[in-house]
């Protein structure tokens, strides 16, 4: 495994591999990997001849209240996960490497990033998709991988790639969950023993409103349900959570074929996001 | 010659032209193609092996009071011409082909399209960089050609191009002329006999202004004697009249090393633009 830290050495190995005619797998993360990383990184092998990852906290998509400072890193670690999960090069460069410039040219997501995650983090899709096209630009992947935890990030991404023409594709990996249900996320290790008990409802509150919804197709029933069993079975106070359509993120119409019930819940201190993407024939 | 005009069709095409390790060079126009379009083809065919150019007039860069509708069009006369200058492949798609979907993504062109042609026609740029985004992920070119004629058009695009590290090549081609040194434009025909014979005072202006700049320096009396000549020698009225730093176009400084003299005149209704771009040695 090879660790990159220029965009100019990484785009000479890129030139020479596609010049064989080599299929590549993007793993854009921001470090720190845990599991659903690793899955990440896995598919991308599986699917492609050569995997990038690469690791680098992306200080646009941080407001200025944020943890973008304490954001944990160490690359030493993430060196050993990448490799065992058969990364071939990491892309590890500074801000210095990545923002030397600043023509004053932005990207605003617009629409799909006034909700749910995006009311409370304005700017943040902005940078999202800022680091996302100079990712996709410089690595030029057959195929680039996101979890489906962040579902309204991969929904803004694809929609970047497809009004945008981007020539790639985007591959969406289920979420990783611990026995008990609850997503797996670095930040469940903040949990106390007792929030890590109550986070699991969470999940369930989510597979009711599925259940609800497919019954009677009523948001608002589901809805209320979900949120019940949350109030019910934690201390915690629930962000958001809500039906829409998938992956438009607009409301549930006739029309709409997926549907995404997404729940942001903060447990103690500690804010937790899950999701479930279905349609009505009860595909995931 | 091929006339392609479905996304598709042409990723076919280049897909199976790139796996040969062929180079694309693509010249975006909005067709009626004058000689101006034409040496940017025909530029374009002596560095690469295969000669894209798009006709395509783009809505998203009109205002709503301006010529969008009225925009003269003639793909026949187009692709005779486009043909002549060594073009292999048009690219010539309608509306509904190049925007079918809106998930609301906007690229802002920021300080550098808040100037010159920006200033009167705000949102311009961004339409522009919208739709040069687009063609360079649809066709993947080696280079692009931009005329030199739209000065701020191409700095902005090479600060996309920077910023956003595409993986291309920005070739800029100098303004082809009239005899009379009029710089050579589709909207020329609207011009009719008398203000076609006011027109060349624009570059001879920009002339006046560069002679001026060059002996002291003072971008104020330059602009003044240039301002002269066109209120003497035309009806016209002065949209802008600048001097800047090319290709940041900033302000002058001390520590410039290319100017920009850029003018915009209504000649009757008609909207005309003209630059030159020089360093104090004197190389255009």
């Amino acid at each position: 495994m090879k660790v990159i830290t220029t965009i100019e050495q990484l785009k000479l190995i890129i030139k020479k591999e596609k010049s064989e005619g080599k299929t590549i797998g993007l793993v854009p993360t921001m470090g720190y990997l845990h599991e659903g990383h690793l899955t990440l990184a896995s598919n991308a092998r599986l699917e492609n001849d050569v995997v990038v990852m690469s690791i680098f906290v992306n200080p646009t998509q941080f407001g200025p209240n944020e943890d973008f400072e304490s954001y944990p890193r160490d690359l030493e670690r993430d060196k050993k996960l990448a490799e065992s999960a058969g990364v071939d090069i990491i892309f590890a460069p500074d801000i210095e490497e990545m923002y030397p410039t600043d023509g004053g040219i932005k990207i605003r997501a617009g629409r799909q990033a006034e909700i749910l995650c995006g009311a409370s983090r304005p700017g943040h899709f902005d940078g999202v998709l800022q680091v996302v096209s100079k990712l996709f630009h410089i690595v030029e992947p057959t195929r680039a991988y996101f979890g489906q935890k962040d579902a309204q990030q991969v929904a803004i991404i694809q929609t970047l790639v497809r009004d945008y023409n981007f020539p790639l594709e985007i591959r969406t990996v289920p979420i990783v969950r611990e026995e008990d249900g609850l997503a797996k996320s670095s930040r469940n290790v903040y949990l106390t023993e007792v929030e890590r008990k109550e986070a699991p409802a969470i999940y369930e509150a989510l597979l009711i409103a599925k259940e609800q919804f497919e019954a009677n197709q009523n948001s608002e029933v589901a809805i209320d349900s979900a949120t019940k069993h949350i109030e019910k079975y934690t201390s915690g106070k629930i962000d958001y959570l809500q039906i829409l359509a998938y992956p438009d993120l607009k409301p549930v119409t006739d029309k709409t074929k997926q549907y995404l019930i997404a729940a942001a819940v903060y447990i103690g201190k500690t804010r937790l996001i899950d999701n479930i993407i279905f349609s009505l024939k009860g595909e995931a």
